[in-house]
C-alpha cells in the first residue's frame, strides 16, 4: 500500500491552508499502468464516474435501440446534471416517451443545482421531484432497460435484473470481481473496484470502436455521446462540461462524488481514474486539470483550464483571497 | 515536521470511501501541551475559530462598556451564524443602536445559510445584504469598536487601528509572532499562527477569570456569552450549538473555515485546536466531538454527540448509505 500523494493546495494569502492527497493511475488499453500516483490497488467506490459503464447494458441489451434513444438520451444517462432546464425537458420528454412518470424513479429528489430553476421552484411553491436528481437521466435509462428485460419496478434492488446486469458489465470492463458495493446518493448500488481496474474499465472506453463487437459498439457510442453533448454531462459552469469543450471533444470527462474523476482518451487508448482520499471536490477537479495539461491534452492558458488548475478563491465581497493549484510535485 | 493523522472515516456500506486527516492539540493554561495528534507546530490560519480573539478589543478597549453591549451582542461578535432571524434581528438592532446601516459593513452579502429565510427573500424578491453575511456579528463589533476609538470606515484595512488591536490581542494570547496573515471570507486579516500557538490561547481563554484584569475579564465574559447562548453562536443543527447545548455550557466551541475547531474548557482550564488538513468540516465536527468524548466532556451516547460522532449519510430518499465516524486510533 502507497501513501496517497498531495494533489492539490489551498493557498491564502501566503499561506498554505488545506491540501488535498489523492491516488490516480493512467492506464492503457491491455490494462498496463502508464502512470500512477500513490497506490494503483487502492479500493474504491467510483461514484457517478461509473454511469458510463452502467449504461452499457441500456445499449448491449438492444434496449436503447428499441426505444429509439439517440445522442442525448445516452448522454443524459451518464450525466450528474444541473437539473437545468436543458436537462429536466429532456429527462421529462424520455419519461413521457417511455409511458413512465416521477413516480416511477427510485431516486430521491434533489433541490436543483441550477439556481434559475431553484429559485422559480421557491417563488412557486413546488418542491424538488424525483426528476430533479442529478441521476435522473441514468434513471431514465434504468427505467428503459428494465421494461426491455420485462422486469418489476424495483430496478435498484441489488438482484433486479438491471443492477445484475450493470455489475456483470462492471466487473467485464474493470477486468476485476468487485468486492462489494455502496449503496449511492441516488439509491442504486455503486460497485467497488481498485483504482487500477477503474483505469482499465476507461481504457476500454477509450479503446472501444463502433462494430468491434455489441460491448465496444456500445462503449464507443456512449463516449461519442459525452463529447458532442458535454452540457447535458454536467451543465454550465461545472468541471466536466467546461473541460470537455475545453478540449474539444477529444476527452471525455466525468466526475463522481467524493472526488472521483475519470478521464477517456480515445486518440491515445489511455484511460484515468482519480480520487482525492479526503472527498473534497475541488481537489479532484484540479488534480484531472493538472493530469491532462500533463498529457498535452489541455491547454494550461485555456480559460477553463485556469478556472480549474489555477483557481482563484474569492470571498462574499468578490475578493480574490487565495487559490487553488496543483502541488508542485504531482504532474509536473 | 509530524505527518497529519487519520481522524474520521466515511464508510458506504463495507467500503471506506474516504479518510480526514488532522493536527490536534490540546494545551494547559501554562502553555504547555497536554496531548497532540500530528504536527503541533503546523502554521494554521484559525479562520472563524479566532473570533473570540478578535473580540477581545471590544471589550478591553471600553467600547463594549460604553455601547451598553451584553452577552447577546458578545456571542454574536464570536458567531458564525445561519442568519436566521434569531441573528438578523438582533445584528440589525445593534446596528440601529450604534447608528449604522448594511452599507456600513465591510463584509460582503451572502445568501443565508438558513432555509425559511432564504426561501422567503427567493419569493419576495430580496437579494442577500451583508448583514446576511454569517460574520454579520463580528463585523457590528468592529464598527463598534471603530467608532469608539475614532478610527475610519475602512475598518478589514490591515492597517486600521481595529485590525491593528485585534492582531496585538492575537499574538498576545497566543503567546507568537504571527508569520502573516490571509484575507478571510468576510474580507477582515485572519492572522496565522502554530497550531500550538491556537490552543495555547484558548487555554488562556479556559482559565480567564472575571477581575484578573482587563484581557482576562474581557476573555471570561466572552467564554460566557458563547456558552450561555449557544444558539447565537451558529445555530440550530450546527454543531457548536448542539454540542454546546449537550455540555450544557461546560465547554465553549466554535468552528472555523477549512476545518478548523477549537474548545474553551474552563473547569480544567485547559484549550483545544484542531485542523483537518483538507479542509473538510464533516471531519472537523467529527473529530471535536471524538476529543469532548475522550476528555470525558461529551457524553458519546448524548443525541447531538451521536450526530457528529457516528453520524449517518443519508442519500436523497432518505436511505442512511454510511456513516461518518473517528478513526479507530484517534482519540480512542
Amino acid at each position: 500500500m502507497t501513501n496517497p500523494v498531495p494533489m492539490a493546495e489551498i493557498w491564502r494569502g501566503p499561506i498554505l491552508e488545506s491540501v488535498h492527497l489523492g491516488h490516480a493511475v493512467i492506464c492503457d488499453d491491455t490494462g498496463q499502468i502508464v502512470e500512477a500516483w500513490g497506490d494503483p490497488q487502492a479500493i474504491v467506490l467510483p461514484r457517478s464516474s461509473s454511469k458510463m459503464i452502467q449504461a452499457l447494458p441500456l445499449l448491449t441489451s438492444g434496449a436503447a435501440k428499441a426505444a429509439g434513444l439517440g445522442g442525448e438520451h445516452l448522454a443524459l444517462a451518464c450525466a450528474s446534471h444541473n437539473a437545468a432546464a436543458i436537462h429536466i425537458d429532456r429527462v421529462q420528454a424520455w419519461l413521457d416517451h417511455i409511458g413512465k412518470a416521477d413516480d416511477d424513479f427510485r431516486c430521491g429528489p434533489q433541490e436543483p443545482r441550477d439556481i434559475e430553476i431553484r429559485d422559480a421552484m421557491i417563488r412557486e411553491g413546488r418542491a424538488p421531484c424525483r426528476i430533479h436528481n442529478n441521476c435522473s437521466g441514468k434513471h431514465a435509462g434504468f427505467l428503459t432497460l428494465s421494461d426491455h428485460l420485462g422486469a418489476g419496478p424495483d430496478y435498484v434492488d441489488p438482484d433486479h435484473p438491471v443492477q445484475m446486469a450493470c455489475k456483470t458489465a462492471f466487473e467485464d470492463v474493470t477486468g476485476e470481481e468487485s468486492p462489494g458495493f455502496g449503496i449511492d446518493g441516488c439509491s442504486a448500488p455503486n460497485f467497488a473496484t481498485s483504482l487500477h481496474g477503474m483505469a482499465r474499465a476507461m481504457a476500454f472506453f477509450a479503446a472501444a470502436r463502433d462494430g468491434a463487437g455489441t460491448q465496444q459498439t456500445a462503449a464507443a457510442a456512449l463516449v461519442q455521446a459525452m463529447v458532442t453533448y458535454p452540457e447535458l454531462v454536467a451543465g454550465e459552469g461545472r468541471a466536466c462540461t467546461e473541460l470537455m469543450r475545453a478540449m474539444d471533444g477529444r476527452v471525455a470527462l466525468k466526475t463522481g462524488a467524493e472526488a472521483f474523476f475519470i478521464a477517456i482518451i480515445p486518440e491515445r487508448k489511455l484511460g484515468v481514474a482519480l480520487k482525492i482520499t479526503d472527498g473534497g471536490t475541488r481537489g479532484a477537479e484540479c488534480a484531472i486539470a493538472a493530469i491532462l495539461v500533463r498529457l498535452g491534452l489541455l491547454d494550461a492558458n485555456h480559460p477553463a483550464a485556469r478556472k480549474f488548475l489555477n483557481a482563484p478563491i474569492r470571498n462574499f465581497a468578490g475578493l480574490e483571497t487565495g487559490s487553488i493549484r496543483p502541488a508542485a510535485a504531482f504532474a509536473a
